[in-house]
């Protein structure tokens, strides 16, 4: 039984970390830390989390969470774990940063992105923790940067067919469709229900910050740089990002039995469904849950493949897959507390 | 380990069974049936239960399930259970039946509102199977009837008020508003997508079935004839039930510390979750939960005290209340399987 | 053709305005003000009103306005109408607000469940705007208090009712469904996409202000007071309020062939639309409409009348109704503009 | 004053164009016809449409209609539309057909993605209808094809770039985004509310049969073949259809103006608004109006230009651009009954 800290708690990713963490047998939910909290009981800022409501909440410029935390959560907005994450490592603790410092091995990338880096010390060694391509690299290790919501969504679409040298590399296109509890409970006029409902958008076309991380992942697997178009679509609905992505198959793509090297990479993956060609996945399939469901087929007329992933952005895209990371860690049964159902409909 | 069948397993409210009991270490999900299904697996019916989808699906008119079965839950269309209800307590096996077919013990009733009974012999010793208004006559029982969906969120809002006589009895009014799914999988142009989204309307109003059953619970907890209105409402949502209840309290009522009594009804009641006064329930709190909310005031300009109750239609209303009456049916923990938290957002 | 001011046209309310306004033969939208626009254009604000976009806003703290315009809609947070309309009147314009500060002619009531009253002078004889009931007084009128949403469905829906002595007074009971656009366009966490979809709540019961207003109208009716529960939800749609009432039938009203009393107060009404019995009006109905559909049925076993109005509460109930108002003040035909059909689904 | 005809009343599309033309000055709606539904009133079967719902609908199998019709418009599933054709132009009446059947010059792209056409003969002369590229070719015709609501979002979208010339014709994709009143009112378990609901998901993937029709455009417009990728999603909302298209510029793209190519193609489009760069169009500010919204970026990092279109599909993608066609065809003004501002939120 281990002793956990969620720093970031009173945020939909935060708050899911614990849901989850809920059932977890080796887990003990010791410490709900949010910025401006203090003072508050968890149930005060979410009435339905039964017992764990009575958790008394921490500000996170405290840091005697960490006196008996052996694990921690951050799900901080980008630029605050750095400060966290020297601490905790110093103190021997073990850490998953669901937020973007530490996804980038070139801090540079990071900082062409998004902001100048507050620790660019551990960028290069910092394990990127998306298990199904890179489980053992995770097992053991003390601190992991979980992958962006639509980076897994896309990143688990075309590996094994980068990995196997299939794709005409500059004809990718990646279109993503997420809920909108991706924007957070922030107060936006944006996220209201009046101004989101009934209503899809992109946003951030060609410039959103999640374009350079599937393109790491993307070239990682390609073994040669990669750039692509990545377009995201804010969606009415809570949860969920369905990813469709588009790439020109090169002619060894054109003769290679598909659905196999699909099943070669994922068909022992416990949270990764393959779907029959033809059949094509809804995010509702995968609500509340660490799932990716796959789909794809190749357009003959124009000799490209599209593909199709559903995942829910809270837990396979941020809080699940965290979870799925400590498990590795630490050694427990990766699936430990991530097999729940969808709650459907 | 016991072995289970679900009747009705293609609806939305025995899938929620397959849902619930795929956490219960005491029960082993055995048969699958449903009307015309026979030969599908459950994953082509919904494709996201992992490996329950595997189960190939029987249909409802083949009895060879109750062979290795030691319970069956029934999710039928009112009037289906009966034959069935016969063939299992012959054959010594327990079942809830989620139907509306046992739910009165005057079959008389069921009559007037329903059809013809068909199986009136055993209606009067039936366990209507609300655990927490009557716990100790559903433990050990064979066969119990299940709470309908509104009746359940209805009758604990008024339970102990009604105990303790404090309410002027012909001043009753519960007005209710449910998800769509409360109609179904059936296709109807009401529960289509465009029809129902970003619109509320009442329907059944004066007429509907869950009157008589309502009735029934009120009646019994005052101890005479309670006649009411209800009115249900269709809501743009999937799940969930908000119960607004209205009553004048009497003069005892008028000076009873009300608080109290809840908290003396439902203190210990681990499903049942208090709200302090000025706070109210909303259904997303117990989305995919079996869990009630339950709120209230009194208006002192009027005398009458107001009682809300939040329900998932599916869980508590439905499919949680049926394994929490298994658990008590085969002495398993009440909460076996059913501690999960709500999917927020 | 006159020339309008609109204040507070950033939010929901004060938009539709503009857009009812936009096909009004006899109206020249002038002026656009909203606290802290001065200077965005209104396409800045909302992007979809062509031509009309490129009006420049103004700061409501600037009178400039009122040298150039006949009429003037105040769509303004509760006690921000005063000084304005002082103004508007000295200058000889007309009015209507939108807004709660002129709808009791008892200022005292308004301070009961407000605030201090800024302008208590004009209280008593500023006319309630709502032309089903009142349309005589109405007409000509300088200045009209704009009823509150809530009110204009409760009020309808027993207005005939009362007027006729056929309930019983200590008996109702008004349970209102509204959406989420009720809750203006300001930014606050309950009204989320996040938080208030797929969700359904109770709030302000038995202290929601539109509760003395919707009395003020059953007690004229009635020609005594009349006290009632109001009971508000929150409901996941954008527009629109269904209002379920109940109340007991005296003997008369037992007596009395109710569909005719309907008929007689409506029956030549444009904007109210009489049901069938049996038939209940949705929300959906009414969508971007002035239009209220009025369904009813008496219960003979409890004695009580429930009766359901859906109006949509931007427009009939806020800005259709005052442009119905500024219709009847100037003279104009009562329906211009406010002819428009649901857009359904 | 001309007399109209709509077949297939009973649908969305069908309702439509009724409510457009409730407020058309020079039409009549005289006959409402749908199949099966022959006796009903129009009122029975859509309860908001005021007088208009007095007219009693007729069956689809009966010709009376065309004895005192100017004007028909064809609302009926794919394959019904010849037989009805046939005998309007015969009579001498007008038409536009909503329908697939006639919007193929080559009858055989039809037979390869539809089925055996049933009317080839005027298919090569038939004038597609979408006013903003063939404006003259529209006017004063006796029939026009009206395009599918896919296609037009999708032929808007890269009409210019095509036509000047600017793109790479090989590297095209399509990804729509659609709301579910696209599938149409019949009774399917994917339109259900609990279906469709918080979730979206690909379909038609490489097969859906717009493709044939925006290629036919697309290749039109370049002077030469051109294949793309099109998938569509179906989306929770009612209406609207956000298209976000991908090309490579080719090197006259790269070194062209594209804002104002797009301004001389679009800039005096009554119903095209194009907004500036970086902002992109939302399906909410088109809901139930004529309107399409076009925004647009280039990637210089991959040498892509992406466009994003926003229209409503029952109106731009149906019933709207039906009605612009018929002002076109019968001379009236081209934006008559068509200048509705949309219901927001």
């Amino acid at each position: 039984m281990i002793n956990v800290a969620v720093l970031g708690a009173s945020g939909y990713a935060g708050a899911e970390v614990v849901r989850i963490l809920a059932n977890h047998p080796q887990c003990r939910l010791k410490h709900l830390l949010a910025h401006s909290k203090k003072g508050k009981s968890f149930g005060e800022v979410f009435p339905f989390f039964g017992s764990l409501g009575e958790i008394e909440m921490e500000d996170t410029d405290s840091d005697e969470y960490l006196n008996d935390s052996d694990m921690v959560f951050l799900a901080l907005p980008h630029g605050h774990s750095a400060a966290h994450v020297k601490k905790i490592l110093a103190a021997g603790k073990k850490a998953v940063d669901l937020g973007a410092d530490f996804r980038f091995r070139d801090a540079s990338v990071y900082e062409a992105w998004y902001q100048e880096h507050p620790y660019k010390e551990i960028c290069h060694d910092t394990v990127y923790g998306l298990p199904e391509i890179r489980r053992t690299a995770i097992q053991g290790q003390n601190f992991i940067a979980n992958p962006g919501c639509y980076p897994t969504g896309a990143t688990l679409a075309l590996w094994p067919l980068l990995k196997e040298g299939l794709l005409v590399l500059d004809s990718i296109i990646v279109d993503s469709k997420s809920g909108i509890s991706g924007a957070g409970r922030g107060l936006k006029e944006g996220s209201l229900y009046c101004e989101s409902s009934e209503s899809i958008k992109a946003y951030g076309v060609a410039t959103h910050r999640h374009t350079p991380e599937i393109e790491q992942n993307y070239s990682e697997a390609a073994g040669e740089p990669v750039v692509i178009n990545f377009t995201p679509h804010l969606t009415p609905m809570n949860r969920g990002i369905l990813t469709t992505a588009y790439a020109k198959l090169n002619q060894k793509g054109l003769e290679t039995d598909l659905t196999a090297v699909f099943q070669q990479y994922y068909g022992e993956e416990y949270f990764i469904r393959l779907l029959p060609q033809g059949q094509w996945p809804e995010t509702k399939w995968v609500q509340g849950t660490n799932f990716v469901f796959l789909g794809f087929t190749v357009d003959v007329r124009t000799g490209r493949i599209i593909v199709s992933t559903a995942i829910d952005n809270l837990v396979k895209g941020a809080a699940g897959q965290a979870v799925q990371n400590m498990n590795l860690m630490w050694g427990f049964n990766e699936t430990e507390a991530l097999t729940m159902l969808p709650v459907f409909p």
